[in-house]
């Protein structure tokens, strides 16, 4: 046996065992050092991993039992494989400190699939906010017609005591199917009929079962946004994907940066999330033509784009795409509140059975009740005035939120252009400022995130992002203020 | 090359090919041609499959290749596998005829994942049945509480129209969570408290969730009940599990058949599906100790055991469990309705936190409104005074069911005897006749189902089962004697 290389700066050890298994418990062995070595920091986040061929050579051990364990290491998220380049250790003490108090168990049962064996504990950390902040992703409960709502759901209750119990369609009830193709073709331009759409418990589960339909475990790889919405990458490498981090600018996703061999590209056309940024015409037609020419599916996201805020927008992908290659997910989270719980997917008609069939394995259906609510509160008009309405009180935030950040914080920030959605991003003009930059908006502009609490890599550009659901405007300036005296009294 | 002994009444072609995806592409040539095979029935049901080594031996390639064909149609529930036994292929057939118009895509798109890429399609048998019928797990709409219900719902939307927008925990709201500690330690002595409980999407998201966090694709072996309910099954399958189907008797699973090697066993102690069986106390504890000897967990299935006829109900597995292994699956489908979508598990603590990670990956949260109002209903006693309610209407048509079935079926039919539940299963006197008795009573008594439509194996003891949620006592006689008439003047 010759003797080891040191391809680590720390040991690697192994069992001695020459029996049947041996392979298969060598890759875990493997894996579950190179997992601990990344969780205290041994292997720092950023830096390369060595090739596979040298950590074979070097513990002269399989090439196939390193790639295995490498590969295990990027499902879980602990290192980002990069096209034509080697994988780099992820920046795991950067995704925990982004939210309060997470725990990681490095060690999890062994009754337990190794895929969710490692799991980070999430509590809530909007519970700590004051109740007027700028926390994303929530819209304003104060501005809701609730009272239209009650009615509605009086209504539907009263119809319903006359229906007999029985298992509703998993696709959805007919009526919210031919509620919300109306209002998505109006709305968005979406070209569908009730039956191309199926109703899901909110945009995570359709991102769930997507990737459950569209995943090969262990073999499809999909394309992500980077930064981009951790709850999609997470859904995608627990059904076994690998995921491909694409870099974004102020076009959006870099189409152009597509490796081939990616057979889903998950996106977020209308506003990035997070850095809001739309997909430029030019890279819409570009993405397309990628899907066309690697027979690659999209997943378009578009969370937040009801709320538009100037311009005409730019066409959706599902409505350029003349080859149902577009798999559209809708969400009532932000039109109208997140734990109403539904979302919806327009879906190709080739995938639309098997979609089903993964929907009714997951979870039957969706409950009823609130399906026939929000049916009736799409026809009725309700969800459409709202929306309406929204749009105004939160572009009133957003121009304060603007004009704010220009007025004190222009030495110190730059807004990054984006004309839609919940929320605004802002780049940090000076990244080793960035540090300070954050502690002092994170005390003094409650709410606010890092952008890598979005990035699964180390990042290069440091941004802030200010939700502006859940904030009035006269209370954006004051805030700013107070932050703006805090970076000047701490300056260096 | 050898030449090829016929393995198979028929040729299995593969393409030449010397490169690196060899193996790869051979099993899923050899997959898909078997599987051909088998819905266009060349294989016939019942049929039992060559060994793995003939085949290899046979088709001159590694056998490796050839397990993997076998675990791809074991998984896709086209074959199974029997402990100690050679496998045999599944009666797809049957199970397809089992539901009104069905269709099998048999080829489906490449771009599915291939687990998913064969689906069933059901079209709702309900719809056709008339309002009341013998239509089985479904309960009465016209004797539930409507006007209570509409009641807290108005409270519970006037308390949330004052709470801010936000993402509910993953694991359901506590005062749910709450609510379902007390009732089921109440009604079933199962020991837990609130943070015991997570709040799932149905019953079956928590079999979804549960396969997900339990089952290693490819790895974990999975003891289901055959016949069982098909559902399950699915989720199993879906997750990467093999299926392990263990025949059920008057003591419910036979649990001394186990085959070592099993890690999660799925069961329905309280009344099994579809026989109606209670688990014996003795084969409730050799359970626990096939669990204790095999460090495998079991997932208890509570689905309908809150309505009981007789005697006093044996211990719950999780109350007579004493080493965290037993996950306790309840739902309110049964015991309020089925569109309201909520079930819930009571996890061991040491699997809990990575099941709340599933749950979050998987859609987020459980809608909010319908939480609260069914934490209203059973913390004010309502769910406790109608499942009370409701026992003594379900138990007078039991009672006309078992009666007439006594007065006017007993030479075709013999009830198995059951104390529990929604449903009544009969076994069919004389197997010869089955095929005419199940038709008949499909004719008179809408609503039956086969105990077939519960099978992955061809049935040894043919059976009907006959639901009562939805049919009063006083026109069960009348229908059954319908059937005596039918039977008698198409004797033979």
């Amino acid at each position: 046996m010759p003797s080891q290389e040191p391809v680590f700066e720390f040991p690697i050890h192994f069992e001695s065992d020459g029996g049947d298994g041996g392979r298969h418990r060598r890759t875990r062995r493997l894996h579950e050092q190179l997992r601990a070595a990344i969780l205290d920091g041994r292997l720092a986040a950023g830096s390369t991993l060595p090739s596979t061929r040298r950590v074979a050579a070097g513990l002269a051990i399989a090439r196939n039992t390193v790639i295995a364990a490498y590969d295990l290491l990027v499902a879980e998220g602990y290192v980002v494989p990069r096209p034509g380049a080697k994988a780099v250790v992820a920046d795991v003490a950067t995704r925990l400190q982004a939210r309060s108090a997470p725990s990681v168990r490095a060690t999890g049962d062994a009754r337990i699939n190794p895929r969710w064996r490692q799991t980070q504990t999430y509590t809530s950390s909007s519970r700590a906010l004051p109740p007027r902040s700028f926390r994303l992703g929530v819209p304003d409960h104060t501005q809701f017609p609730h009272a239209v709502w009650r009615r509605l759901m009086a209504q539907s209750l009263r119809t319903w005591s006359k229906t007999a119990f029985g298992y509703p369609p998993s696709q959805g009830i007919p009526v919210l199917r031919e509620a919300i193709a109306k209002h998505v073709a109006f709305a968005r331009a979406v070209a569908c009929v009730a039956e191309d759409v199926v109703v899901t418990s909110g945009a995570q589960q359709a991102f769930d079962l997507l990737a459950r339909l569209l995943v090969t475990p262990g073999e499809t790889r999909v394309a992500v946004e980077e930064p981009g919405y951790p709850p999609v990458r997470a859904a995608f490498a627990a059904a076994g994907a690998t995921l491909v981090p694409m870099p974004v600018d102020d076009e959006g996703l870099q189409v152009e940066a597509l490796p081939p061999g990616v057979r889903v590209i998950s996106v977020t056309p209308s506003h990035q999330s997070p850095t809001g940024a739309a997909l430029s015409l030019r890279r819409r037609m570009a993405l397309l033509d990628y899907a066309r020419a690697h027979d690659a599916v999209i997943i378009e996201d578009d969370y937040d784009g009801e709320f538009r805020y100037g311009g005409r927008p730019l066409d959706a992908l599902q409505t350029l795409d003349r080859e149902a290659r577009v798999f559209y997910v809708g969400t009532f989270s932000k039109s109208l509140f997140p734990s109403l719980r539904k979302g919806f997917v327009v879906v190709p008609a080739w995938a639309r059975e098997n979609f089903i069939a993964v929907k009714h394995a997951a979870d039957s259906h969706c409950d009823t009740t609130t399906q026939s609510v929000l049916a009736a509160f799409i026809r009725d008009g309700h969800l459409a005035r709202h929306v309406r309405r929204m749009r105004g009180v939160y572009a009133q935030r957003r121009e304060a939120l603007l004009e704010g950040i220009e007025r004190e914080l222009d030495a110190w920030l730059e807004p990054i252009p984006s004309e839609a959605g919940l929320h605004l991003a802002v780049r940090i003009r000076d990244p080793a400022q960035a540090e300070r930059v954050i502690a002092k908006a994170r005390q003094h502009t409650p709410g606010v995130q890092s952008i890598a609490e979005y990035a699964a890599l180390p990042v290069q550009a440091p941004a802030l992002v200010f939700g502006y659901g859940v904030i009035d405007a006269e209370e954006i300036a004051p805030a700013l203020r107070r932050l703006r005296k805090a970076l000047e009294s701490s300056a260096l």
